[in-house]
């Protein structure tokens, strides 16, 4: 999302004129090629890499769990992405995924928690072109500080469609979304095992996507390997980190075990890590502070959002990168990185 | 409010020099002409409308509903714009109605929810002055984006005002708000019929001063085609939308007829159809995706703020029409009307 | 807050240099004075006072009230303190005690609710370091505006950390914090009496750093008439007032003689009476003004909390400057301070 890294590694050989795409014989099949590519960017985007491979990844993982998820995804994504070039945004911002990431994650969102009828397929549809207005209102509003936007169109797109549910009798819901309902503080202290660190751990990274399932996070890791080595080890240290602070607070085992603790820190601690500040001692010792924050901030989240029956999804990660990028300017001895 | 056009119709020929207005002899009868004026101008605000006659039909619609009503937006109007001329505003800012439309406002919300006794008045009084206090704040807060402040100041003063009272015994309650503790979706799809859709439509238009009248509807359209005839049929397909994708969803047939759905539509509809880009066919489609993206705020807020039982008021137009305004310089196809 | 008076009265005579503290032979003596200044202007400006011995008598009422709320100010304000200069934030900043209040305020707010052993020490260790990184974003956040930060960081800190413990089984609540869960206004009109007006003017003024006792409310209102006459008296006219809007609103007695509607009334008078804007008639009515507005605000946000069990804090306060503030440059009668 900070990484606009247009030289990145490319499926399409996409080449670009002022005017936009198309510029030899075959247009049609260079642009189809380079949708693609803006695709599997935009769900690589997800976890902040700007690369199409470590994107395919995501999406196999999704469906080794899920095939609705899977399609949820690609709708997703498609629509966001195909609604910002319909409106003409600058196509250098869409065709790094900065259009699609938004639209992955709120149709998975609306497809776990409401049966999957044309009608929800539709109102996806429409979440999903919705996530394009709010990114290019918050790439504005939030340009006077130079922040970064993340995943905040999501949430509050999402929190949005959830909500006006109670009012709509034709939408029909099946479950809640993974992090709504967390069960409360255990009394007894729990049964933590080291099954449950290491199986949290990896759903933790699957619960980014928010699948619950360890392989899928297995696959996760694999894909942030083949996209940085950086962003795959802070990935883990992330989840791991907010997987011991709910431990060292008495969370409840299921919640722990699901990874529900570990996701929003996993995003933090990507970003923090070396997306927004040079990796070094400092911003590593920062990392840390703001992966422990942001799993009490998604406890705190979690708990605010209780009597509207909502879930945290990625707000916490949004709040406080946010808070941690801005305080950036005060604290010399943090580096930030050069904005493309 | 985002049109201040100083050279439309004026009932009174106000003179202004730089030093204020009373520039010739009966300056005091100019004085209260043009305070009558700016009374006008701010009840036509609340559409949108910066012209005398608009408020002078719209004070009309509502007397024809209720005199309680008529006399709370009347002083709502009064208090909040000479507050504003108190406090030394700008001239042209109040001459144009724009410190009263939030007072208009509140003062009706208030007085629909508390028994009309002397120390309800007091606090629609304050009310009304905090709404010209938080006008000059957003104005300031806002500017860094050149956005409009729209109803805001409205919302969270009377959102405040009426949650306040759960903390104080002499303020006494009557019923809810119209648009508060709206039945929950019909289980049954609902009987929606032609004269659902008919008195649907008009009391949409009616609820944006919370009033439950198809004629008070009627009238306030004939006020909107006197001021502009782009904003009579912009806020009737405004309203028809909100009604339709409530219907389509599965909303309860009452509140469906009673405008609840439409009041927020209708506003979305007028401001991004002409007030803040200029109308062709991108920005129809436009205010068209607005209008529906409202309806599905309104029910959202509607939900969200069960808990605490209040109502959404015009919070949804405000926030949908930030978030398209802020959008807009992403989309080139649509062009901004060039504030006066 | 917003007066960085660095010429102020000083404990410790520390002698500056572009290169920090630290110029002579014994300069870890002269740190550690330095610090200890720190620490008291941070505690002095939770009342808006960049003066060491007002902090000093504010910690002598908090310990004349209760040994851990005393320890619980010393240990915030160094972590919050300590931490800031650790990130290497500009010196001039951390000697004035911008960098402390919030802290101190945060753990006095945790230590209420939470038993005092190992482990909600170690929350409010790091709830102190985290509202050094909220007040850094947030002096950038509001840079733009020329907005003074306020109290918000330990509104937020708190809030978070506190509700993040309905997650986490490890953490023992005693009971509700002072202000919050608020008796419902009387269905009598209460019993107020010239004893309750004494009272709670006094606990009004002691509630501001959390403490119920008339007698420390005595020792603060000292505090503040050493370190500022006008700041003395605005302080105890805006308890009264607030106390006053309260009554007669019909509020609860118990909850007027706590000082729970004073304490938020005096914050908002001392800073719009003479800190941020120019005391004379205009401002004074202003304050007041102000001062009654913050009353109904603080009504409102224990209403709107009461569903998620949290207290307004110092909430009220901090909006309704804010928005004063915000507002000044719209009212020309207004003049506002110099910034230091």
């Amino acid at each position: 999302m900070g990484s606009v890294d247009i030289s990145a590694t490319s499926a399409a050989t996409v080449r670009v004129t002022s005017t936009g795409l198309m510029v030899d014989g075959n247009g049609s099949l260079q642009q189809l090629l380079g949708f693609v590519d803006a695709l599997l960017r935009g769900i690589g985007q997800v976890m902040l890499q700007n690369n199409s491979y470590a994107g395919l990844l995501f999406l196999f993982g999704i469906f080794y769990n899920s095939t609705l998820f899977g399609l949820a995804v690609l709708v997703g994504t498609a629509v966001s992405t195909a609604t910002a070039m319909l409106l003409g945004v600058d196509r250098a911002l869409v065709r790094v995924g900065l259009f699609g990431f938004n639209g992955a994650l709120v149709a998975i969102a609306l497809l776990y928690f409401l049966q999957p009828d044309l009608l929800s397929w539709s109102y996806v549809v429409l979440a999903s072109a919705c996530t394009t207005i709010l990114m290019a209102a918050m790439l504005h509003l939030l340009s006077v500080w130079k922040m970064p936007v993340l995943t905040a169109p999501f949430v509050f797109t999402a929190l949005g469609f959830l909500l006006a549910c109670a009012r709509f009798g034709r939408l029909h819901s099946t479950h809640v979304l993974p992090t709504a309902g967390l069960p409360q503080a255990a009394t007894v202290e729990g049964i933590v095992s080291a099954s449950t660190v290491l199986q949290g751990t990896f759903n933790g990274v699957a619960q980014v996507f928010f699948q619950g399932n360890v392989i899928t996070g297995v696959i996760f890791v694999i894909a942030l390997l083949v996209s940085s080595r950086v962003a795959c080890v802070t990935a883990l240290l992330g989840s791991l980190t907010g997987l011991l602070v709910a431990w060292g607070m008495g969370a409840a085992e299921p919640a722990i075990r699901s990874g529900a603790f570990g996701f929003n820190a996993v995003l933090a601690a990507i970003a923090l890590g070396g997306v927004f500040f040079v990796l070094d001692a400092a911003s590593i010792a920062y990392a840390v502070l703001a992966a422990i924050t942001t799993t009490i901030v998604f406890a705190a989240t979690s708990a605010a959002l209780q009597p509207i029956g909502m879930p945290a999804l990625t707000f916490p990660f949004v709040l406080v990168v946010w808070l941690f990028v801005l305080a950036g300017p005060y604290f010399p001895r943090l580096r930030p990185v050069a904005a493309a």
